[in-house]
């Protein structure tokens, strides 16, 4: 239950989650977050805004990236420093988001990595963009 | 149902959401994004990492920053165009925390503002810090 | 709030309990167990798959049977013992599964019972079939 | 995000999945299939049965088996055929479980594969054991 340490990883190593965002799942994070923005809750509104219909908080398809980094790269042990989130397109109930992460840059003696962070929709949209800064599990 | 626009701002202008983070709000979270990472949902696993227990995911407790943003200030509405979070310090179960964002920095040319945004523990320790950009609400 | 003992069951008793299963229910489901497989969470993928859309976790629906079995026949008190699932045909959003229990067989002695357990969808096609063993409840 | 072949399988691979169980796990099942029996959701009647407290539902502990086989081994792809499940132990609020599977027949002719599956707590107590029989993913 230990992700990969930095001498197992490599600038340019990738990995990927995908998922179908649901109205349950805006709903549950506006919940648990207390965000209930009417632009995510509340259909009416949402027809008045520029975006025509409600939209996923951009901070629930940032948690995307952090599966990707607690679960695969590099996985369990890592400790989360940053992460610079810019939202670049809405997301609408329905659409299927897949977040990557990439390894940029890499500091072997501060153990510290760099990873380019983006998910995009099923039609390849950037609908978030950013960078994360993690220390892999030590040995 | 709208939030303020840029000419009812002015720096320093304050506002703050609290919650107490409950395992449930954890379990929750992490079953919408997918990142069942250990440190999260294995007590077990936590006792022997640097933390001791289970804790919060980060991207959990930014999401109390976006609620500040999209329901208080400036409110619905809102653009939200980016945030960066660094992750200061764990939030365990019970933890109660207070999402606070200032305005810091205005361009009305470009109806845009800078927040500085962090989430401080209930004993004032600062847990999650960061800066976010934001157009908002036109009239 | 004691369900039936064996001296009030007999061979043939039967129960049933329906649900449409929604979106929100297979994504939770998927949240408490960690079984985000795409085939249950991602529509681009499921498309890709021979059952065309996604489907729900086999488990969830086999949870039915446990509904009818803790709730109605023999209801509280009753130990669960074993339970065969074989999942026969997938369930997809918006079906409706009525699952039924009948008793085939028992035996007093070790207070000891055995169901058919199976759960149809709407059309009536079989989607989950097995058998449950059961202790009842002792008076 | 295609699990593994029948050729990529081996008699003896395992794979396994832990999550400490909490009590809205328990919660949120029960309102997904409708299962309150009071076992599981009424601290009090539950103090006046051999359990003396709350328990786990016995099909949501075997969910943590679909995750293994659903997302690891053989992953996504897999189609579930059957699932036995013995109920050995009762699972607590607060149990840290650990699902394992383990390929323990094959079938190439047939692409089938039967796994032992069983569930222990933290203690090592065997709580849920039983098979699955699987057919892993076509190339």
């Amino acid at each position: 239950m230990t992700g990969k340490t930095i001498d197992q990883l490599t600038i340019g190593d990738q990995e990927e989650f995908s998922k179908t965002i649901s109205e349950s799942d805006i709903y549950t994070f506006a919940g648990i977050t207390g965000d209930l923005n009417p632009a995510h809750v509340n259909e009416e509104y949402a027809k008045t805004t520029p975006f025509k219909s409600r939209i996923a908080h951009g901070i629930l398809i940032g948690g995307l990236i952090s599966t990707v980094i607690g679960t695969r790269l590099p996985g369990p042990g890592s400790i989360y420093r940053e992460q610079v989130l810019a939202f670049k397109a809405p997301v609408y109930i329905g659409d299927t988001i897949t977040a990557t992460v990439k390894i940029t840059d890499m500091d072997t003696t501060k153990n510290k990595i760099t990873l380019n962070t983006f998910c995009k929709n099923q039609e390849g949209v950037v609908v978030v963009d950013g960078t994360a800064v993690i220390h892999p599990p030590r040995k």
